[in-house]
């Protein structure tokens, strides 16, 4: 496979130090050219961290990840696409162990240094025997260079379009450190633990309850703030693995705020991606919902817009249909004075303080056609709060998508 | 006009004693075969109740309506459609007046018993020079027959495909009484005030007091419990007219309730009908929440069932795929034990217990395609309260529509 063609966005980002990684076909797909198991290892022990959906009705290895992390020791994290292991009761769970148990031997390693990840179709078993020579043949390949990072994040897709990779250096206590994320999202991206899976890497040393309180926070304003279609997955789960392989005392102070920093823009830029990436998408929309009392009266009002059919489906069709914005804002929940509300989409005002301004129509949609990225920007008028929220437009591209799914 | 080119389902029920109705073209649609403004006229003063949208930002008719009802001395319906005189202001309020006003003038009767609507598009200035013409032809082709109703019923439509309405005679005190019922709806279509306008006649005596409750209480779990696309409109509106025209006294005791009982039946009677005519619809969703502890959280679930585009897109691909429809209840926000959840669509089990269920996807397959509706059972095996929600599925021709709307 010639990484030109999985559309990955250059330049392939560094694993951080201590880790190997890589992806194989083994058969959960059908196409024999999709990988549907990877397997990251780190070489020394790590400190994981996790945040997972809050749909009650979670996945087996959302229940097997959630009672591990936040914690040390971690070595492997096992993943498998085309079957999420969700609604499979009780033999999803020792399914689960068992494919934790696969890797262990595989790499030689211990059973509880090993978590797993699962993303597919609901309420089928997992093919244990696919998934065990899958996992051979995974830890046979581990590697660090690009062909193996990013047939790693092709192992984690479903009907992504291309894989999700960011990173970047960041110093601290005199040291540079590398952090990497890699993410799937494409659709079930709802608006309360907004990404299928994610996984962030770094060779930083950081403790257990920093890194949980952290993951947690950063998920909060950069995850939990996407939407693609507002239906929260089952198996919604981001981990982070830091392995301190590039030296140092665990990171504190100024030193943990710059881990910070780079743990929020590999996020943010994840987050993104999902958004630009979600079933069927022509548009990202950038909803920026400023002048509010709370962060999260902000988000209630961003999420409605992002959710409501009649404002994706307007930007789809290049039309700068305000009233749909203005109508969802006041169906948000969310108490508010129509009057101060004002609306500009691509930087042009098109209702101020609760009326009709007169703009040129033809030029806002020109500039919805030309650009890739639409940005919807309501004050409200009341306060100092804001939030920033990325949704995808919804159209017929979507709908073939999710109506052929699954038979 | 012949009706059988209209769609509307035959018979055309009767109208109350002492009403007159009819629709005509006034220009607010560019096509002039398509009514756009309708009046309803009672011959003697009647009880007016209304319940109205619960969006922070109401339209102009919404607060003129509000303001008003519920009362006696009411004469008089104007309606208009392509204009929803919504996020228009100060003028928006004078522009309603000034329609009610010109419908008093037309038909001889005083400004205060005359109650206005309109649907359309947000945002533009009703064209009141259009308005005012329109109800002067209207007001001239007031009539009691079969083509009267039909046009007025299509004089409130705006992408609904075909008028919707119902009738039915109910006895009470020794009298037989008629009830009538309009409706539009389409899109714009939310879970807290679920049709964009719709209209109840009544000869029948009821108090304005009564009249306001019953219509309350039996909107709740009627119209309210409809969802297209989860957005409430800036414009939704139900008002009920009881002129007393088939004589007696104000019903009350087991009379009321007789009443009550065909109130209840035509307000479901049309939120199946909005639902059945939802945008692009090729299937109704008729989500039958059983076994919670109180009727609230049935409909929180049914809700976030019927507003889920995977579920509504699974439904027009006739794909039974229980796995969105379950993970669907588990981000709802209503707390249950996934182990006692079971489902059914079509009547076949397909999750029993929290566990998947061996069926025959095929059939279950061909029996979605095969009907209009689609029949989705949850129990929750919690308690005893119960919801029925209608909804639509979402298919690209939805997508179509609403791209390609405003501009």
């Amino acid at each position: 496979m010639a990484i030109a063609e999985t559309k990955v966005r250059l330049p392939i980002p560094s694993l951080p130090k201590g880790f190997r990684v890589a992806g194989v076909h083994a058969g959960l797909k059908r196409n024999p050219t999709r990988e549907d198991i990877s397997l990251i290892v780190s070489d020394v022990p790590a400190t994981a961290a996790g945040v997972y959906t809050t749909n009650l009705v979670f996945a087996a290895p959302v229940a097997f990840d959630r009672a591990r992390t936040p914690g040390l020791g971690f070595q492997a994290i096992a993943i498998n696409s085309g079957n999420a292991n969700a609604c499979t009761g009780a033999r999803g769970i020792d399914d689960a162990r068992s494919m934790a148990a696969a890797t262990a031997a595989a790499v030689g390693i211990s059973e509880a240094s090993v978590l797993v990840l699962s993303t597919g179709i609901i309420g089928e078993f997992l093919p244990l025997e696919k998934i065990r020579s899958g996992i051979v043949s995974v830890s046979s390949q581990l590697s660090r260079n690009d062909e193996a990072v990013v047939t790693a994040a092709r192992g984690m897709m479903t009907t992504d379009t291309r894989p999700k990779l960011t990173g970047s250096n960041f110093s601290a206590a005199g040291k540079t450190y590398t952090l990497f994320g890699m993410a799937k999202g494409a659709a079930m991206i709802g608006p309360r633990m907004a990404t299928m899976l994610g996984i962030i890497l770094t060779d930083a040393p950081v403790a257990p309850a920093d890194a949980q309180r952290l993951l947690g926070e950063i998920t909060e304003y950069t995850f939990n703030c996407v939407s693609v279609d507002g239906h929260t997955s089952t198996n919604d789960t981001v981990l982070l693995l830091a392995n301190g392989a590039a030296g140092g005392q665990s990171l504190s102070g100024s030193s943990l705020d710059s881990f910070s920093a780079a743990l929020s823009h590999a996020c943010e830029a994840l987050a993104h991606e999902i958004a630009d990436d979600g079933e069927g998408a022509t548009h990202v929309l950038r909803i920026e919902v400023t002048g509010c009392q709370t962060r999260e009266t902000a988000r209630q009002i961003a999420r409605t817009i992002a959710d409501s059919p009649l404002v994706k489906t307007a930007i789809a069709g290049a039309d700068p249909n305000w009233g749909r914005i203005v109508s969802a804002a006041g169906y948000s929940g969310v108490m508010f004075e129509p009057d101060k509300l004002s609306l500009r989409i691509n930087g042009t005002l098109l209702f101020c303080a609760g009326a009709p301004v007169v703009f040129d129509g033809a030029a806002v949609s020109d500039s919805i056609q030309a650009f890739r990225e639409t940005l919807i920007q309501l004050d409200m008028g009341l306060g100092q709060e804001s939030i920033r929220f990325y949704s995808s437009d919804l159209t017929a591209e979507y709908v073939r998508l999710n109506a052929d799914y699954h038979t």
